[in-house]
């Protein structure tokens, strides 16, 4: 029984240096990596980062694909996977403790007009703006299961004003939470910034469209840290344009690395960043030592997905 | 008796803004503003921003002067103020926490690797560098007043080891406190940001030289949200040039506004924004009323200056 990893995402972390963490917990394992996964029946285990349709297929006797990393998506919707194969995801404290500190930095670089005094710099031109105060702005997060918690928890840290929304009704200290259809365009309508870590599932697949940047108010930036197929991106670029909105801080987007040629590079009240909000997997790494190892012995898995739900 | 508004400072508050806001909370005081001063005689309390030298000669009754933040350098460096009048300044509870949320912004700009993104986004570039890690990252707070509390506290509430240096030892939760010459030594070679909240005082004044910066270490970012003269500015920028230090981020200056032709503007290691870092005064402005109140019924006065001792 052998367990592969092919993460498919060198900038971000190398097969070798996984396998290498992983043996530090494990040495006995039999852990192979992509360029040299062996004979494709002997794995049982796979770990990616990017999961590619069909490549459950390449091993007969696979049963747990373990992401590293809290989104599924691209796993559940490969319509070839063998309903036998559980899928499992990681803890998510450190990365979604950055992901809190991600939203937190481009929050304060508006609150605080860094871009402009930056340009004034280059003019070596002194003109203050008064910076805008925490606890008279309100700051929405839309998904509320941990990596939510910990960004609305982060804000609270923070002296803001932080509502939460989430499928269904949480209750949260310091946070004003909201649920269904009509709970999310009361809390759009009064946010400064939304900050949006829902996952990405059937219901929420496109959710950000023109529709509904038309519940924004004029003054929201919008900051996507979750998955970037929530956004229906052409819908965004026009309701930018036509001021439903005043800007949009994206680090995920639909398609990944984003081709140079995407109006979304240059429009003057977009920024993005390359999906480097959540980074480290920090302690979670553990477990996927640890799965494998329950795997073996018949355990009951650690952060195993429910397939039916999404996450 | 009459309290005369002289804050020299329009574009950050209006003297009749600041005498409408004190009528509230005391309507039937005598408040005049600085263009219209009336009789000097019946001036007993000068409430300033910026303070002249002589200033407080103009007023032969003058008994108080209000500084409207914290630092009262300006007010007894002049030679010529009279030993009989007092100095008062304000609570810094809000401008204090403006001055964290600052300092905490401009960290996790560079943490977060900001500026490098937003060039990169300019030419369409996806690359990604790892955020480096707050718990990795130590954030030195030079003095430990109520300002330097709360920006300590700031970056141990967003998860930074947090380092602290007073001339009399703290002891502050979260923080390792130093005191003493040796103690900055030591606490300036473990430092990734030195955020400098120290008054100015004679003992304080040019104390950021090249002899100082000698003793940072090349990773550091010098962050000064406190007073302008504490720098050496040509010093600062021959450390800068000769790798001492890896950028300054400074609100204040020794000259301000900085004149357009300082070298400090276009220096590539330099960040500079207008002396913005705290600007509200919240609740602490009631003190004001509050002190003019007491000064003609002779009550003790709120946040009375050591003149000796310089804050």
């Amino acid at each position: 029984m052998a367990l592969l990893i092919d993460v498919k995402h060198p900038d971000w972390m190398r097969d070798e240096d996984l396998r290498n963490e992983l043996l530090r917990h494990y040495p006995e394992a039999d852990i192979r990596i992509g360029d040299h996964p062996g004979n494709p029946d002997e794995i049982e285990m796979l770990t990616v980062s990017t999961y590619l349709p069909g490549e459950a297929l390449r091993y007969p006797n696979l049963k747990l694909i373990q992401k590293t990393g809290a989104g599924v998506n691209n796993i559940l919707g490969d319509l070839n996977l063998p309903q036998s194969i559980q899928v499992t995801r990681l803890r998510t404290d450190t990365s979604g403790g950055e992901m809190a500190e991600y939203a937190l930095a481009y929050v304060l670089q508006e609150q605080r007009h860094m871009r402009e005094y930056r340009d004034l710099q280059s003019r070596s031109k002194w003109k203050a703006f008064p910076p805008r105060r925490a606890a008279d702005t309100t700051v929405a997060i839309l998904g509320l299961g941990r990596i939510g918690q910990l960004v609305a928890q982060r804000f609270v840290d923070n002296q803001f004003k932080v509502v939460g929304w989430s499928r269904n009704l949480r209750h949260l200290p310091g946070v004003d939470c909201y649920d269904g259809a009509d709970g999310l365009l009361r809390l759009l309508q009064q946010s400064d910034y939304a900050v949006s870590v829902l996952p990405s599932t059937t219901q929420t697949l496109g959710m950000f469209n023109y529709g509904l940047f038309k519940n924004f108010n004029a003054r929201t930036i919008f900051i996507n840290v979750g998955r970037g197929d929530l956004v229906n991106e052409p819908d965004l670029i026009q309701a930018l344009d036509d001021g439903l909105l005043a800007g949009a801080i994206l680090d995920v987007m639909s398609v990944e690395p984003l081709p140079a040629d995407n109006p979304l590079w240059l429009h003057a009240k977009i920024q993005l960043t390359p999906h480097i909000s959540g980074y480290h997997l920090g302690d979670a790494i553990v477990d996927i030592a640890e799965n494998f190892r329950r795997l073996q012995s018949g355990d009951s898995l650690l952060h195993l997905v429910d397939r039916a739900q999404g996450y």
